[in-house]
């Protein structure tokens, strides 16, 4: 099976702080360009997976910038459409020690936001796909961008294509127009066969309550709703995050099936964090890797948490590490300068 | 008379690709604030006059560095509203030999633009001012701004302040929003006492055609069509410029009185030109310095073309050139190196 | 209360290696301003106090650079003096692991230095204020500018304004001299309302020894003999540092007032400082806050430890913390991305 | 016709000292990818055009990165071979004034120069191509990458694409290993629809004087002596090149057809060079999308001296102006700011 | 004593990726200068020592680079010879987390390199000379490299000259062209009065087992063994380190004489690692001055740690700290801000 | 005659704002090295003399990097004296257009200015030399500077060595201790074989007025008055600058002997100026090479013209151009890329 992996999303451009200097504290900016799900998207095709990128830029030097950037990583643009418009911007505070790093969102009213059902065809966007990528950041744009990813979802379904769901869960992009998340999250996640998601994210969608579990335990309860809920849903992933400090933070992962098998990993050490952001989405593409090559389920859940603490050493939302260096990370492998 | 100048206008964050590289040709941006007013007020803070603005920024750190950067150059800020929203924007790629420089904007819907003529109590805002600064890009911005305007330089008027208006005319910005140019442009500048415009603007506020003379000639028939049909008007200034290549320009001026008088400053060679931006703005500062100092109409000229000449050296959108520096153009000192 | 807080001291550059690079290691140097009176008073500027600058800094862009950066946050800049001379000067290596940071002085003569008692008209200078603060940085520079110090602290008393000090008992500028540190010094804390020092600074200045009480205890017994000694003093506060490593620090704090009343707050872990210098002034500014708004003790000490703690995760001499990053850091908040 | 351009070449990481300096005098060097038939094929792809690039990288980043930007810039890589060797690159120290741009080699023994023929799968390769263009730095590389060109032209011809070859003579390289250039070029250009030399390199292929002309005429002369020689040939063109200084250049060119037919482009005027590496080939490719687009021969020659122009005004080996701006040159458009 | 210290070995250029970026991510390079015996070098000469460096470099602006970097550090350069060619390279990813450092070489067929014994007149270049300095990396690069290295170290002893040796084992280097490395490496430790190995080296060279033993004790029956079998060995010193993360590690060292004894130095933490590379020679160089300043050996084993785990705070290959800092580690010193 | 050339003077640190930007505009600051005698000593050693620096510097971080960089550029430096105290700084701001670059000096109380006549045993410190060089800087420092500076000429005279002394009047450096400028370089220059100096220094020192001659032929009378007054002297040599904007000079200059001989080179055009700082040294190091390479007198013109002419083009203080590119210069060569 060689078909391409095709991830819906926005195209985001972060402008970031030089170090951990506050924004605009000097007049520089560094730019990374990101987006969950083309996170998501770099991160398969450096592990080699075809990827196609679907979705909208402006078609001016930022979008340009924007899928310049997709294409050095691998990734397929030539089905992402340049309108006119605004690319969505990100302003990033990296922080240090306890002040937290800190995201201006200016994504407002950006060509992605305002496409439309209409603006998408989605059998000739999917032709030739076999695994269709979203994430609850994109429905939460507005109404119209929430009925195209429903309507990308049910059309890869009804295509034989699999499908991933990140929930990425943001209540303030969702409270900017009243929208129904709960409703519409669940419809996407209807046509999940893997769902990137914990017990928050499961209690909002199923308006349950977890809280009676503790620690993994509560991610384990969530999916047990989860994969009764959802007849297609075939994995179920999450990470746990613990924050020591800015700098600081361990990271463990789950992976639980429909037949209850439920794997942990356990916590690896992050001192030292250059870049946190990405990190869900490089365990997402991590495991996602996993699942295609049918790997062993234990394998797969060492291989997403390895990509996602790996991503944590990286500048920029996009994780580059090849495939090596996760394998070499999942062994111990040393840890002095290779030569 | 020591009052303070009031300049009403957008504060602009400017992310301009380093040197003479492409927009994100590598993934850095240096950041400048600027905006056509608030330019001005920077320029005659430098020349030692008290300066405020008057406007609205978004309640973040990109409008928190603007107004740092204002008040960094000695114009005080306390006026300015902090309000929730976004920063208008703009990316700029600088040129080179015949390639020009390239402004993208990203302004649409930000927190100035936004702004109704009920969140200015003018009164107030102008108390103690002696004089109002507003240009043409402000009421393209959307019928709310453009009453807005409006109403400031109404206001002004009534409170015997003096009221300068720089013409600045952008068909894109009227277009986006069906605004009437010529009829909103033609009731601001009727309130103008000092007016920086050429035979263009002329042409598209009273429709009026000025082709039938010639270089500095029409500007001369302009100012005189513009002294009778705006009874307030005792100054019109403009520059004439002449574009070799990118990196080389020709900067001549010319200063008009009611009385028909009509002074024209040589042209001066600026090759090597650093940084075109603002520099009809500084242009505009000189003039409005020579005048507030009641200097003799010949040497505000003089200090007013030095003054945008040497904006063409300087980076970023403001005149940071002190009055000193600007006289010693004048009088053409020596060149090498000042110990 | 409203008043203006008054801050008398120099203002220096600090000419610093990039990164953990030994100082010209490449020939790059990155500038920050500083001056622990100007810490202080940018920090409270922070938190919304108005504050004015006092002193004399160089006629000469360094100078005009160093007024610029305190009125870019927020510092009313005016009755600074600009007068011919130079600036004081420091270079700045900042260490990593084992390496201490490294401070080279360069300040010897500076305007400020220079400065005389007939330089400066206090009660003009201080009207309109509520609060005077100096350092002991400030005598240390020379006879001339100890007894300026002396006489602003004493027109501020006579003014009814309060005075709060930091000891920041500097040996080496002393010796320079020769100057009688403990009775200039002692002069000055007569006049405190508040005081930040330690047992170490209340050895030098009361010639006792409080070897004979270990740890917070010696802190208590140092506090007791300056209440005696001082009538006017109602707060003393100190930190407690750790130096595990050069990156990595512990900070405690304790709050001791006139009744007895002793509060200590638990240290924290600082690993992964970004920069130490300004720690002490952004916990005395952090004190002043608590003080001038009249909260209660224990949360005054929690709010200048949070800041001081703050304030080693930024980059520079300055605090830029908001108070609302502060009061998150007091109650500990999470320390994921804000998003 | 749509099919894809092919480019067989080496691709260079050039390594250049930033701005002016000299090379090493601070310790940072700025990368750019480059190559003679890369720069063309980048030119091509920004023009609208498919474009395959054919060669040999270095399995490891600097391979892979190389790739990436042509991937960035709209080329396809998928043919390129990554294998165990090490990167071609060029030190680059850009002058100014009387003071040369100069390059120091660094490109023996890369993996591109140790390729063979046997590496190679002309028809496979070429497959779906209708044009592949080479140029005469690549057979300059050794007896085994000579044979190797020849191979790809004749299976190019013989698949009936069209074949381009720019002489780029470098006597340096052929005189390393003793190559028999004229002979070896000859073969190429006799494979050869457009070739791109002047009278310098006529010269050596055919071993002809054209001293006897002057100017313009030279080249007439030599592209007589080439239609004669090479009976597939149809176009050749060249630039004529002055340089006033290391920073102000003149560019002409000309474009001569086998009617006999001889169109001058007047010189442009280039004050101010940006980076003068790879103009050449920027004009190669301008040429090439006349031809291609089937336009008018001036307006070939126009499009080809214009690109060529622009590239003078871009940072790196590439030139990354688009059609809409190599147009707006042609046309004499206005230089000021775009907004 | 006031003899010269020769190190004979290769220059190489390190061009890094910028902080912990990977290799091209941006476009820039950061250059250091560095070779495991001018890095000695360079440190003795920080200690006080004049150093010779021995050996060749390109004649061209990289070697001169090269040169210029090594004088800048107190290196006596003047008997290097420059010649055509190239300079070896080595492309560094410094890493972060669990993401380790990498090295690309690019240093086959240097000028270094393609030396042979010809080239180098050793009674003339050790002249003067009281010490030679070789390592293992140098006999690697290929077979009359191997040999000159030898003629070096016999030609010191042969002229009374002490002779250290640093393993330095680079498999990679000696597989490439299939050299005896145990036979080699003996001979060159056959001549050492000082030896930096530790077990490995020594499992290698004498094809022994070592295994039999744990921790320090490994190293102990290895020196025992390397004593029996080099008759002019003094001393043998090796560092023992734990690597934590990429970032933390830990380091401790042993020194052993031939009389048996045997002083252990207890591991230093080194969290926060600045740069790594180098940290080996910084130790071989403090051993290296303790010897030559006839320190007692625990002094001398104190002081090439203490120089090792500084060398860990440095950016570049150089250990660029001084005898007060190295002294000032050794009795640990306060970590606090050095003003 | 292959003796050192020493050179006594006092070094620098340059700390200029980048680029064009106005000094502190962004908060970085880039540090050269410079020094009108030390920048004559490195041209003299990349010319391939052996120099010797004598002065002092400060015995910190700042006067070890200035050491550094002479000894990286190849002058010896192990005669310097490091003395505690401060180094002499100058800020630069580079201009551009019309805005002259401007130096705002920060010397005084440096340790060479603090320097006595006591702190120099000349015959020592000239052992081994042929040749003294210095400038009018230096007694301009103060008197026991001057007292030095007079020593050191007469120490040379009396031991055989050639003279050279550079005008470089600096009447604010006199007027600020109201030293006797005319007497004291007079003095000098009675020890002088070579002096660079045009009419206007000799106006001074012979307090004797050239204007009644125009242009060149000013000079020529100077000249004459100089041979008359100096009876050691036998070459003065001078530059002729005109600036038509601060980017663009043109650079000539003249070159007079004992017979009456007067050479004179053509003005060389400089359009796009680098770094104008450092011209006058490159050019009497140009001179100088030429007479101690026995050069003829119009090649030794031409060689100083082309030395100082290149300089222009690069950035620092110090000319790093070498004899061939000097030469290429002075035989007109081709200005393009050299590969």
């Amino acid at each position: 099976m060689t078909g391409t992996i095709a991830c819906y999303g926005e195209l985001l451009l972060r402008l970031g702080a030089p170090g951990r200097q506050r924004l605009l504290q000097s007049p520089q900016l560094d730019v990374h360009i990101g987006g969950a799900e083309a996170n998501v998207g770099v991160s398969l095709a450096q592990l080699g997976h075809p990827v196609r990128m679907l979705g909208r830029v402006a078609d001016n030097p930022l979008g340009q910038a924007a899928l310049g950037e997709l294409r050095r990583h691998g990734v397929q643009t030539a089905s992402v459409q340049a309108v006119p418009g605004r690319m969505g911007l990100y302003f990033l505070t990296t922080g240090a020690l306890q002040r937290p790093s800190e995201v201006v969102y200016d994504r407002a009213d950006s060509v992605f936001a305002r496409g439309t059902p209409a603006d998408y065809d989605w059998p000739a966007l999917l032709d030739g796909a076999r695994w269709l990528h979203l994430s609850g950041v994109t429905p939460a744009l507005g109404p119209q961008v929430a009925e195209t990813a429903l309507d990308a979802a049910r059309a890869a379904r009804q295509a034989g294509l699999g499908v991933s769901f990140d929930g990425n869960f943001r209540p303030k992009l969702w409270e900017a127009w009243g929208g129904d998340a709960p409703g519409i999250l669940r419809q996407l996640m209807e046509q999940a066969d893997v769902l990137f998601a914990d017990h928050r994210d499961m209690a909002v969608v199923l308006s349950q309550d977890f809280a009676q579990a503790e620690g993994p335990a509560r991610n384990r309860a969530a999916a047990a709703a989860a994969f009764e809920a959802f007849p297609h849903l075939r994995y179920m992933a999450c990470t746990l995050r613990t924050t020591y400090s800015v700098d600081h933070h361990g990271l463990g992962a789950m992976l639980m099936t429909r037949d209850g098998g439920c794997l942990e990993a356990p916590t690896r050490e992050l001192p030292g964090v250059v870049d946190r952001i990405g990190g869900g989405d490089a365990f997402a593409a991590g495991i996602l890797h996993g699942l295609l090559r049918a790997l062993p389920d234990a394998e797969t859940l060492a291989f997403g948490l390895a990509a996602g603490c790996l991503k944590h050493s990286i500048e920029g939302d996009f994780n580059l590490a090849s495939e090596a260096e996760i394998r070499a990370l999942m062994v111990e492998g040393r840890l002095d300068v290779r030569r």
